[in-house]
């Protein structure tokens, strides 16, 4: 197939386009290089040390012989560039990651929730106008995240996009109806994740667009086989309070002798997935596209979930680490039960990589190997989720209990 | 009550305008006038020869003794002075009609696409972002479309905004929620419409913002006793494909001796008002805002429906137009129901204007004494929903029935 990979140069991006590209697809990487000018922002760095774009694409040419197309370019901004790869290089579909993916950085400041909402949501559009107007017949392969659905709200097994309700008809009996399922989503990344999903589901059924939005869960692990061939293709790991995804920051502080940061009482639980299903994943979303007229498929791309202070546990009893509490920043539930039902993927042949038994692997693999280069200034939380006002009236401290209904979509 | 009118100097925003100054209010109008850019864009004009916003404002304090504010501001592009504004005038609530407002233009290519897009979204974000960065007590009060509930998917009578529904719990058990009512949007205008909803609800229970969406349906007619006072206060009147809408083209079509323009079987159900009625709403929702910590509050604004070819009937019968039947150029079923509730208005003693009784005076005050400014280049409908394709499968026809459980939300 030929593909083209938006925000080939991310966390997710880079090994899913090695991937793809050692599975024997034309890979074309298209990205504007922003997770790189936002480290330079933040004044963070990977905790692995990943080579400049051109580096690694030469490197993966030399090693595996498969040439990676690249091509400088801001979703978002760029429409008529946009529009011209996809005339040019006709691609089979395209994967979508080109987002400012970070829940606490579209919460630091008004400038960074802007931002993050005019990226997202100009991207996503962008893609599906430009695939229209191109009047190609491209399969998009989106990812989506798990925090969509918010956490349990609906008390009920979160099944994969679409939910089935009973509504009371005027006349006494129940209509049944299948519904996108509700919406709850816990920062404005989330928001821009949900509103995704709106114009999914229009360019559907306006154009019939072929759409897989892939619910991602919290992603864990740095590497994957084709990483590994050669450190000029490490993949990024990010320990800092932004980039850092949970595990991964318990990996890190576990390995340079730092407390593990509980937020809260460490009650919310969270879907989880290694980096390397989540390639296994696109790929088989790529290869089972929806047929035409099949309305949005959306999958549930997460393997176990987990409590975060029993992760914390986990991590402390393999490392000897010490856990320490500390107060929440975001606004969310103290404790949430959460369940999801992942079948589709497993059903295409996903066999999923246990926490259990490949977190030791990580630890000493990515964490302790490359621990010199942590900065400790880097790991605490910075962002606040809400800012207290002297003008308006205190906020209240429970408007994100679990089952909230005023909130529910 | 200090209030500011974002696109005060449009259809509806005007004449709230006037009418909120007339109640005693101290109203500022900010707009970027993109409406009359649009105008030029498009080569039409107002049939009703509306004035220069200055002129409007001279005339206004001459006539009523009130000041009027004017603030040139793009509020999706110029954030600073927004902030500035909330800062600086310190209003107890905004009116927020700063939209591009219409279906039609918002499908006429890819350019008016992402245009209603990033205008739309990120004007809405701006102003809750700019609320919260300001620390202030805001109240929002949001134009909102009937449109966003689609055209009685659900098979029951449209709630004011919050639908209950019942769930299939894992153990046999129906669990009860009662959720944002699931969206099926009509065209990329009101996809935005679907997406302000999320923003609303995030920033409602992240930042506690007290906001009320309107739901309004299709308006129709021109004045309001405050635009009738002098002509320079005159409000627009559009007849033209892309911004006329459905009742006041008929109108002017009878008026100018046009067959009236029905789309497909005209058996599409929709929601009306009058423009009176939409100025008095609005001044109802601003007198009775909601709590703090209150969800967002969501009022239809519509006072009652009807099938398209029955109005065009109306207004045959009252003028003795001929009705013109023309192929659809939107993606949506031909023939729907339609219920839906707006007991929350009425409770607050909103009195419709009824269409049965009003409908001629508009003919003759309007659309007859300014026929003459009419020009029949502007009367068909040029956008089209779909763009066919060479290269993808044919587009089937019947996506968008009633019920289409693919696309419900």
């Amino acid at each position: 197939m030929k593909l083209v990979v938006l925000g080939g140069d991310g966390f997710c991006g880079w090994p899913a386009s090695l991937h793809l590209s050692n599975l024997g697809h034309d890979v074309l990487i298209a990205d504007n290089l922003s997770r790189r000018s936002i480290d330079r922002e933040l004044g963070t760095d990977s905790l692995t040390p990943i080579s400049p774009i051109q580096t690694r694409i030469e490197a993966w040419e030399q090693i595996s012989g498969r040439q990676l197309g690249y091509q400088h370019l801001d979703v978002a901004g760029d429409y008529g560039d946009l529009l011209q790869l996809l005339r040019r290089f006709e691609p089979d579909a395209v994967v979508h990651l080109a987002k400012l993916p970070s829940a606490p950085y579209s919460m630091k400041s008004a400038r960074h929730k802007r931002q993050t909402v005019d990226n997202n949501l100009n991207a996503t559009h962008n893609l599906l106008c430009a695939i229209v107007e191109s009047g190609r017949d491209v399969h998009v392969v989106h990812l989506g995240s798990m925090g969509v659905y918010g956490y349990g709200d609906m008390g009920v097994d979160i099944p994969e996009g679409y939910l089935k309700v009973r509504i009371a008809g005027g006349d006494g009996r129940w209509v049944e109806r299948e519904i996108l399922h509700p919406t709850n989503p816990g920062s404005i990344y989330h928001v821009t994740k949900t509103q995704d999903e709106l114009f999914f589901a229009y360019y559907n059924k306006n154009d019939e667009l072929r759409i897989t939005d892939l619910h991602q869960g919290i992603v864990w692990g740095t590497n994957i086989p084709e990483t590994l061939c050669d450190e000029r293709l490490i993949n990024r790991f990010d320990y800092d309070g932004d980039y850092g995804t949970v595990l991964n920051r318990f990996l890190v502080q576990a390995a340079v002798g730092h407390p593990l940061t509980v937020h809260g009482t460490g009650g919310q639980t969270r879907a989880f997935i290694h980096i390397q299903d989540t390639v296994r994943c696109i790929a088989l979303a790529l290869d089972h596209p929806p047929a035409h007229g099949d309305r949005v498929r959306i999958f549930n791309q997460m393997t176990e979930t987990h409590r975060i202070r029993d992760l914390a546990g986990m991590v402390a009893e393999i490392t000897g680490a010490e856990i320490s509490r500390l107060a929440n920043p975001r606004v969310e539930a103290e404790e949430n039960e959460l369940s999801a039902q992942n079948r589709c993927l497993l059903e295409l042949g996903l066999e999923p990589i246990r926490l259990s038994a490949a977190l030791m692997r990580e630890v000493t693999e990515t964490a302790v190997r490359y621990r010199a280069r942590c900065d400790f200034s880097k790991i605490p939380a910075t962002s606040r989720w809400r800012q207290e006002s002297p003008v308006r009236p205190s906020l209240s401290s429970d408007r994100a209990r679990p089952g909230d209904l005023r909130v529910a979509r």
